[in-house]
């Protein structure tokens, strides 16, 4: 027997399908979005959208299930009959009104010119002023909600984006029936009924101990908004892992598969990974490394832990507690380096051995000792959404000096990112919350230099997930659950996730000498991330009027 | 009527003639030094040298002298005959053992296999323990010299260098009877008499008030040093300017030109510049801005300010006193940047525009308003001889985001030196010495933009040097004095010097928007460099221990 497990990507999304007893990938396909990003211009005007808005296309996500999840099918090998269920993951906060049937505002006729009509991606970030008010507003009434999310709603979520809905374009929020998250309403187009996940409804929507925001509190950020649960967004909670309903016949003709068989509860892609590295249980900390970081973890503690996204009962996995923290700029950060401060030697010498600039980079910096370089990094290039949740913040480089060369600072940079893990684990441990074990998953895990630094930095041991595509496996785990096929994630977990358990370990010489270079970038954090020297907001600031008067 | 001037560099030296009544420069050549510098091995051995060595072989200088200068005599068609002095500058402190005579020790058979024997280059560095041995015990017992070189004695001057011959090679100690500036030993071949000029004697000599460390000291230091001073080391001064005796028959031979004129006391690169650009005056700051920046100005007022190289009585023009400041890092800066941090398309563009890649760099960055960048640096990549006087700092870098492009960084390392200038600038005006105007020479005058930043920073007018060769042309002048074609230097100055004033004047917008800036380096230099956060001297510690255990 087999399950499909889909992954909704920011650009594309992939099925995988997968054999239920043993989690063996047999095959998988990709169907890339049509209309990617939309940040530009409103396909259906030509108008131009403000800066940092960023809008997707409900067909493009309708189109992965018509012809990736077939595609998959296909290249398993399997006979579509013997599929028995189907899980979803999602990019979250990505958003969207509807009519109470689940239909888009954007594709009614009446609607389709209005921008707020639209699905806003997680990364639409022009609601920063609302989320502002807010945090504010919160901070000041002192809801207790507040400290879950580590004392900062993001501009990403459901309540700052569908308040700048409501005082944008109120006709769009008059109109809409329901504020859905992109992760539901996939899984309400596959089985006919609309549940909101456990997930997406904690850490994005503002549900704790079975409540949101009151109407009063939301009355006093704005008279209009004081009804958004009650008349909006309030609905059944389904649990991860859960079955949400039969697949549809509509359904079953765009994914060539059996009408009726389980459909499970929506889910969002860091999350949904853990699982397909094993790393359900508590103390076990995900870390989906790519541009930026997710870190995700279970326990079986509340705590407030200062600047975590959140803490969600079964946010993760029903029955604990799911822990979300992340850092903004991890794969970004050396990117950039890479692509703006690496000469043409350093290229033609990568190109010559064979490797990309980044392996290159990181060959010499593997032939250095720890601290040869002389530098320390903070790496808020990108903001700092960790314990400091300032995205006003910027990097710095400490140390330069005339024999200071590229890879000296990109190991600097690498460095500061694993410091920065390093601050999130502390920061759980000094709040209650134990932290066992780091398990790796996404694209920079195939940089062992890094993971071995992690290790050493860190003082864990590291494992790492051993499947290309952790969110649709871990899609697929949560589909055999709800087809009845596990009791429960776990348990499937351990039957079909894929992990190598402490594939690097801590080095004690080189952990003992990262501790002290480590000492220097927390000094460092305090300075500039706390007030010591503001300087970097005060650069902002100048930065914004140089910009205004140019 | 013509005089001859002579610049000795690091690896060539430069004549040129100049018409005495206008200063017109009417032939130049170059000789470029044979041995240029030795560093690794040296040439009668090819015994390899220790670190931070740095030497030179006398010859090379003659050989200037023979090639050099007839060559510019036949390049400027002028009738040897109507020549009527010759002056010359050096680099400093370049210091040499010689026998009563004058007679080089590395030239004896004896010594030509002693590294000690040689001329040590003004770079040569590795006498930093004697150096901070010297200015440990001068603080200790109170001395008050130590504040005239602003708290700190160079491993690059005489007493330093003469400490590591007689602890190191204590024979060659001995057997010197002269311990003889370059500057004067040049003099010294070309009249016969050896004065040991005010400049040197006073900058690198420790020559204060008339008098030396007293052997009392010396002896603290060494008990077999505590007669440096009256065994080897003093000797008549001569001012700046004043005739040192007339040319041997000797040297007109090597010269071509006539026996018996005017050779004038020796002098440095530096100093001899200001009267080339007309800065004789006090509250003329001159700058020689290249690799490093040198300071020299003169005032009226003898005042103790911090890190400043030191202040000498007829340092720079006799009658008043000039002082002497310095920047580390300034070009070299510059250079590292885009050696290292600028990837192929942007040389590619230069090249495609048909320029170099500091002046696309500096095209970029001219299109910014003040503060665009969101920048601060600090300027300390080759440590900080200025008010800090510590070579163990390094540089620092605030404020990057992903969106920091290299022009960017390119801007703020401009910018940092241009703070830098305005930190010695204010240092000398908080002391009560008067800065009234900028005058630049050197290779960094040709970019404009940098020269309209530091005129928009140091919020004064900025004038520049009208010649290519203005340590040449301020020997040439100094020559003139010498034969009594000018009653002082000023004077000379006046006909033959070559400036053109107020090129640049400050901006008053962008000088209140530097400010903003100055104000944040200013913060981050008295954190870093004062102690506040001393990470820059522990991220020495631990690169020095990282590379001993690598």
């Amino acid at each position: 027997m087999y399950v499909v497990g889909v992954d909704f990507g920011t650009l594309s999304g992939r099925a995988v399908v997968v054999r239920v007893a043993d989690g063996a990938e047999l095959g998988s396909a990709v169907s890339v979005y049509d209309h990617a990003v939309v940040e530009n211009r409103l396909p259906a005007t030509g108008e131009r959208l403000p800066p940092d808005w960023a809008l997707q296309m409900p067909g493009d996500w309708l189109a992965v299930l018509r012809d990736a999840v077939p595609a998959a099918v296909r290249a398993s090998g399997v006979d579509p009959a013997e599929v028995i269920g189907i899980g979803t993951d999602f990019t979250a906060c990505t958003v969207l009104p509807t009519t109470t049937d689940g239909t888009p505002l954007c594709e009614l006729d009446s609607f389709r010119e209005r921008p707020h009509a639209y699905p806003k991606l997680w990364k639409h970030h022009s609601a920063q002023p609302h989320a502002d008010r807010i945090n504010a507003l919160a901070a000041a009434r002192g809801e207790t909600w507040l400290a879950r999310y580590g004392g900062k709603i993001s501009s990403e979520w459901e309540f700052a984006k569908a308040l700048q809905v409501l005082e944008d374009d109120p006709e769009v929020y008059a109109a809409m029936d329901r504020w859905v998250e992109a992760a539901d309403w996939i899984v309400w187009q596959l089985c006919g009924s609309y549940l909101r996940n456990a997930c997406t409804a904690g850490y994005k929507g503002i549900y704790q101990d079975g409540a949101y925001p009151s109407p009063d509190y939301l009355a006093a950020l704005n008279p209009a908004f004081g009804a958004f649960v009650t008349d909006k967004l309030e609905h059944e909670i389904g649990q991860l892992g859960a079955l949400a309903g039969g697949l549809t016949a509509e359904a079953a003709a765009w994914t060539g598969l059996r009408e009726g068989i389980a459909v499970c509860v929506g889910n969002v892609d860091a999350h949904v990974t853990a699982p397909a590295a094993k790393a359900t249980e508590p103390g076990q900390m995900l870390m989906v490394m790519g541009t930026s970081t997710c870190h995700v973890m279970n326990s079986d503690r509340l705590g407030e832990v200062p600047g975590m996204c959140g803490v969600v009962d079964g946010g993760i996995v029903p029955g604990l507690y799911g822990y979300e923290a992340g850092q903004s700029g991890v794969g970004d950060i050396f990117a950039w380096h890479v692509d703006n401060f690496v000469p043409a030697s350093y290229v033609e010498a990568a190109a010559a051995a064979g490797v990309g600039v980044h392996d290159h980079l990181t060959a010499l910096a593997a032939e250095q000792e720890v601290g040869e370089h002389g530098l320390v990094a903070l790496d808020w290039h990108g903001g700092n959404r960790s314990v400091l949740v300032d995205h006003e913040l910027s990097g710095v480089l400490v140390g330069t000096t005339l024999a200071t060369r590229p890879e000296d600072v990109y190991r600097a940079l690498l460095e500061a990112t694993a410091f920065g893990t390093r601050t999130i684990v502390e920061a759980f441990e000094s709040n209650g919350v134990e932290v066992s074990e780091l398990v790796v998953a996404g694209g920079l895990l195939r940089n062992a230099f890094l993971m071995q630094l992690y290790s050493d930095v860190c003082r864990r041991p590291l494992s790492v997930i051993d499947s290309e595509q952790g969110p649709a496996l871990g899609s697929a785990i949560h589909a055999a659950v709800a087809a009845g096929s596990y009791p429960d994630v776990h348990a499937a977990a351990e039957a079909m996730g894929k992990v190598r358990r402490a594939v690097y370990v801590p080095d004690d010489r080189r952990a003992a000498a990262y501790d002290a270079l480590y000492a220097e970038y927390q000094l460092l954090h305090d300075h500039f991330g706390r007030g010591g020297n503001d300087v970097l907001h005060r650069l902002r600031d100048i930065r914004r009027t140089a910009k205004e008067s140019s």
